[in-house]
């Protein structure tokens, strides 16, 4: 297939980890990345100034919400995405498939697409494959999703092959409803939940068709972190070298690294802003639950060697005042801290795999992790 | 009264109105000046360095709040208000008196204080006049407030002069628990609700005491602006023209320069913030309620004029949405560019005052606001 303008470039391996770069219309996505999630057009509670600052080149917005609230003829009256949320760099839309599934009542699926109602205002809503590439199109974003159904795990064989196939029928129809623009790409979603063998023909088929970059779906659905990696062991192989990869929906820190590892280029997850908002920050000895008690006196700030100043800044002590008192600032701080140390995990690994260290890299953060936090004073 | 470090000069007057300067022990404070609230040690939604971007030379914070949470010792311990939340520059702390008759329940005022019960845990506290100056001392504050007795209006004369009484035999023993420290002030408040027999004698004993600052204090409690004005009107003269004067919880942007006109130096309210989590933005075109639906397709800023980059850059819908979507960047962008406006009020007022002109200023400053907003494209 013809990738236009878009294109993505090894730069350096380690093992199965890969450095490398996306330039899309929007700037050059230094990977592996982590995108943060900007469900309703804004990552929630940072400037887009803070995110960009945190060394995020790309943020993930959410199709299902946008298309319900504003709605996407809007946001493409309004300019796209882009100049809507002001954020200038690269942006990835879901398709809208996995919010269908979770978020909205009376959802139909069949060949066709999928009808549902909005959680909003209730009106029935159709989604199709062709409408998901269509009204990405208008959002304006980088980097479009096929339309996918995800199905929960654990689940029987029969019901991941049925959603797989048709997942496969959607992508094939998702890519011929896309035009090719400058920059822009769409990537095919691997479903087959936990099983090998529909992993296998999911991935086969994709690559059949050609897509920009592939996506491994379906995961970070209740499944243990074990399933995760399998199912990535699994995948990866079989995934062409010269396409980014993108793990959806996942993780944790560690979880981030173990799939870099095996050869994952990018990432997106709600845990840095919604732990944020609920006062757990991640930092390089592991999770911190600033509204502990131990935190209420200790002027030691979060992480004084963090590259980010409100991790080196605030005390310990405003920070759970802040979220003991559910003040805003509380949330958009950690919320601010943690974007930014995922950025730094990411920064950090592409570092380390350049220079042929990744799996010291691995060590080394586990070790902290594991380490805990500072001793109390 | 020995001043210390803390002084007030006076630049330029025009008619009653003042502009002048104050130098406190964390910066000078250009007046007239609003203070934005920070009541928890936080000013809602904003960054100290966001509300030291918008033009705050001080901010205020509440006694009443930080004495219960995190407690004023804790604050000391942690290096002081300042430190505590990053703000380098002046902090006035109220007495705590206003909140203590406005939140606590079963209060009860004698000649020793009042005790009350915290809104937070049932904890039964007590506040003397010598513990407000106490706790202020605590939390660092560059200007603490005398303790004193608001009372609700309308009020029975009798009532408003019992507790302008109570206040000024407050005032006597603030003053004299307020050890003087560089750069550091109190300040005594005028009581006697909307009777001038009143407000004349507690202004006169006030001034017999003597304090660095004044402050017009039981107002904006549920009186028309007339009898705010009214009572303005005759304070005012009775104050010596070489200390700062502060109208306390005033008030819309009329209101202040209003009061600016009638030689008051200093103001705070909550409006800003409160206004800007509810989807209002105070611009030079009066309110706008940006929830309306008919900035829901509107792609221009707010005000493109203003010198808040927010309300410049993104567009009334991006905003509509925001608060729409009941996401937390909305109450941040409007808080952000309600401050900037209050800042850019008081910084129009100065320049106009120095330069004889603030009659037309505020000619020119209410016939924007009675314009109305820009009407639909």
């Amino acid at each position: 297939m013809s990738a236009g303008a878009f294109s993505f470039r090894l730069i350096a391996t380690d093992g199965a980890a890969r450095c490398g770069e996306m330039t899309t219309a929007h700037g050059v996505v230094a990977t592996p990345a982590f995108m943060p999630v900007g469900t309703q057009a804004t990552v929630k509670g940072l400037a887009p100034e803070t995110v960009r600052a945190a060394g995020a080149d790309i943020v993930l917005a959410n199709t299902y919400h946008l298309m319900l609230r504003p709605g996407a003829e809007r946001i493409a009256a309004l300019g796209g995405l882009h100049t809507f949320m002001q954020w200038p760099r690269a942006i990835l839309t879901d398709s809208g498939g996995f919010q269908v599934m979770s978020l909205s009542e009376l959802r139909k699926i069949d060949e066709r697409g999928v009808t549902f109602r909005s959680h909003l205002d209730g009106a029935i809503v159709e989604l199709t494959p062709e409408r998901a590439v269509e009204i990405q199109a208008l959002l304006g974003s980088d980097i479009a999703m096929q339309l996918d159904e995800c199905v929960k795990l654990p689940a029987a064989r029969g019901d991941l092959k049925r959603a797989m196939r048709l997942s496969l029928r959607w992508a094939e129809r998702s890519r011929r409803a896309f035009h090719d623009r400058s920059g822009h790409a769409l990537f095919g979603i691997v479903q087959g939940g936990d099983d090998s063998g529909l992993r296998g023909e999911s991935v086969r088929a994709l690559v059949d068709i050609g897509f920009h970059g592939y996506a491994i779906g379906g995961l970070a659905v209740g499944e243990t972190p074990e399933v995760t990696l399998k199912v990535v062991d699994e995948v990866v192989p079989a995934l062409p070298s010269d396409h980014p990869r993108y793990l959806m929906g996942v993780g944790t820190p560690e979880n981030l690294i173990d799939a870099v590892a095996r050869g994952i280029d990018m990432f997106d997850c709600v845990l840095p802003t919604r732990n944020g908002r609920h006062g757990v920050a991640f930092t390089r000895r592991g999770l911190v639950s600033i509204r502990n008690a131990r935190h209420a006196a200790d002027p030691r700030p979060l992480d004084e060697a963090s590259p980010c100043a409100a991790a080196r800044s605030y005390s310990r002590a405003y920070l759970h005042h802040l979220i003991k008192a559910n003040e805003m600032l509380g949330a958009m701080l950690l919320s601010e801290i943690n974007v930014a140390y995922y950025q730094e995990l990411m920064a950090g690994s592409r570092q380390a795999i350049t220079a042929g260290r990744f799996s010291e890299f691995c060590l080394q953060a586990k070790a902290g992790w594991a380490q805990g936090d500072l001793p109390p004073q």
